[in-house]
């Protein structure tokens, strides 16, 4: 058993992840200014699927499982008294922090937007590792990062897990062999404060040996795990709008309700994916595998498989029969790219990937289908666009 | 003539540019909150030469040159609409960023000092950013970062200039070659910030085609220039507290005030300097050779010479029979390093740089004589340490 905090508990990952290691017996503790939900108010749209309160969420898990989980309201990157207090009181073995603005579109809609993503997941970031060492404890962060560090990948090579292998030549003839962080390469305002918390987290476990596991997660999708199934009042948000829905889950919900499964470009970008219930799993392993005391921060792929936008779309419209429409990418990214991954770690450590081939797919058509009654089609189409160019061709087309 | 903001420029650095571009012809603004006479005050500790206020130092630069600065007094940090609107306004060519916290010791004192520094330069860098791209205007923006994103050499190596090639083997046997921004190895929070900073630069870079230069200075010594030597009204700042004071200039101020000349550690650290006159002619430099639009972040080592701190004590002792006391290092860094660093780009445009050898070391020892009576021998010793370990072997030692 672990005593756990889990920063930004109340979201698409955290809330799931929270009752997985609940119903493992560990004590957890959900930290969550409920930016999110507040966030949906701002964009004039809500989950699909019927969320409840937090205080709803708790009442009835305590009632399905039997384990109470605690829950503080507030900002932990404007309040860090609050968050230093509470690791002082509640002495956690491990923190994971999911305490960050997430939505790529929604990092680039303006310079509000740009500059609410930075300060909030940059600060937040940098209070969670200075509150550990004020705090003199050794806590295990578990941070939530994601493939978009890396990049779209580059032909030929496969894309480690976080460190990559470089000779250098140098003035005098040698050649240097050395393991270095892969060089960052984001796509999105939100994307680049990922890759700033790296150096964040490789400086203050290079100074204070905080201990700490990176990962770098794929698009998810899915919606339900086993805990979230157990009681329609437990269940995980769902979003299909254009800043925060996902492509595989917006292609799901866009079929459902009979709308064309709109593609970006041509999709031809290849991206990793992975379910939400091998989410929770990945986690667990990590909170079960922490670095040494020492050792550098450990980063794992957190990824199953990768597939073409467009194949996706295919898949979904061989399912559902939708139609498929191609429109000019609001991203500023290259049209079509290759990705392979390295995801040996999780592997090694016995994740039983669930697969796109799954009957899970089908679960997230039902869910779109079951509450295809809130949804609002206008909030569908992405209206953010990476800079003036794409929004004038988005225009124009 | 240029239109030219400077942020930060009641500053070490950023006063005497504003002169300098003033005196060059430029049309100059000055956006400033005073942060640094502020901090002076939360330190209880003085610049060592009698800096006037603002309003002084303008009166009396325009009475000297004819010229006019303009003087905005705000928080780039915080207030991003007036920054926005001051450059639609004023409509610059440029804009130089000295707009952060650049003490490593400060950035180390405590939890607050960690907080404060990343959530003021990083906010700084990115509404700077995000406010030229809502502009719409094409502003070259020049930067000052530091030699302290590359960490401290590796054998062997000359530091490039913010790139460097590697080879990567890839999975079916060829050899990748790419040029990638020098890993980054902060040695303190500053510093990491500063390696943040990058990572916003190469993303607006290439996402909305802004245009930077990015200057790795090494540590400045001298106090004057040309034009802060006009009237003892237009006299630039000198730190000598443990915080502020960089190394050069604090080993003659404690030999000035017969105080023993404090060696951190071994003194084996190797470390690239500049003199503040070449600082500014290199500031002069990088603005008159912009990159073009489309052009990825041009990098420049803004640094002349490198020198054991050691062998600078030697040398001031030498020269003043100062004693040399090596005490405990506070900061968490090797005792010992190489450093070899290309420059040729500041060489290549015309600079001819002022050394050690000069009679400017003279100079430095003279204002350190002069204004020997405002010096507060309590303020000499840094009392900020990296982290727990160093702390307390400072205090057993």
């Amino acid at each position: 058993m672990k005593k756990i905090i889990i920063l930004g508990g109340d979201g698409f990952c955290g809330w799931p992840t929270a009752l997985h290691l609940s119903a493992q017996g560990h004590k957890v503790l959900i930290v969550d200014n409920l930016s999110r939900r507040n966030i949906d108010n701002e964009l004039e749209v809500n989950s699909l699927t019927p969320i409840q309160p937090m205080g709803t969420r708790l009442k009835v898990w305590e009632a399905v499982s039997g384990n109470k989980i605690g829950f503080y309201n507030f900002d932990v990157s404007k309040n860090y008294h609050r968050l230093l207090t509470l690791i002082k009181e509640f002495q956690p073995d491990a923190m994971i922090h999911f305490a960050e603005q997430r939505a790529a579109p929604y990092s680039m809609k303006s310079s509000w937007h740009k500059r609410y993503t930075v300060d909030n997941n940059l600060n937040a970031t940098n209070n969670i590792l200075a509150a550990i060492v004020e705090s003199g404890l050794d806590v295990h962060i578990v941070h939530l990062g994601t493939m978009g560090v890396y990049g779209y990948g580059t032909a030929g090579m496969k894309i480690p897990e976080g460190y990559l292998k470089v000779k250098v030549d140098t003035d005098d003839g040698q050649t240097l062999e050395q393991e270095i962080l892969y060089p960052a390469n984001p796509g999105s305002i939100y994307h680049m404060t990922k890759t700033q918390d790296q150096l964040m987290f490789a400086y203050y476990n290079k100074n204070d040996q905080v201990r700490i596991t990176d990962l770098h997660q794929g698009i998810v999708w899915g919606t339900q795990t086993k805990e979230t199934r157990q009681d329609e009042r437990l269940i995980n948000r769902f979003d299909y709008d254009g800043d925060y829905g996902t492509v595989l889950n917006r292609f799901l919900m866009q079929a459902a309700v009979n709308y064309p499964l709109t593609v970006h470009g041509t999709g031809g970008q290849t991206r990793a994916f992975i379910h939400i219930q091998d989410t929770v799993r990945c986690i667990e392993i990590a909170l079960n595998n922490p670095p040494a005391k020492g050792e550098r921060v450990k980063i794992y792929n957190q990824m199953t498989e990768t597939h073409r936008v467009r194949d996706l779309a295919k898949l979904v419209a061989k399912l559902t029969h939708a139609k498929i429409d191609f429109i000019p990418n609001p991203r500023n990214e290259a049209d079509e790219n290759e990705l392979y991954v390295a995801n040996d770690r999780f592997l090694g450590h016995g994740l039983k990937p669930l697969t796109l081939e799954d009957t899970l797919l089908e679960e997230v058509l039902e869910v779109s289908k079951r509450y295809v009654d809130r949804c609002d089609l206008s909030k569908i189409p992405c209206v953010s666009y990476w800079n003036t160019e794409r929004k004038n061709s988005q225009k124009t087309s």
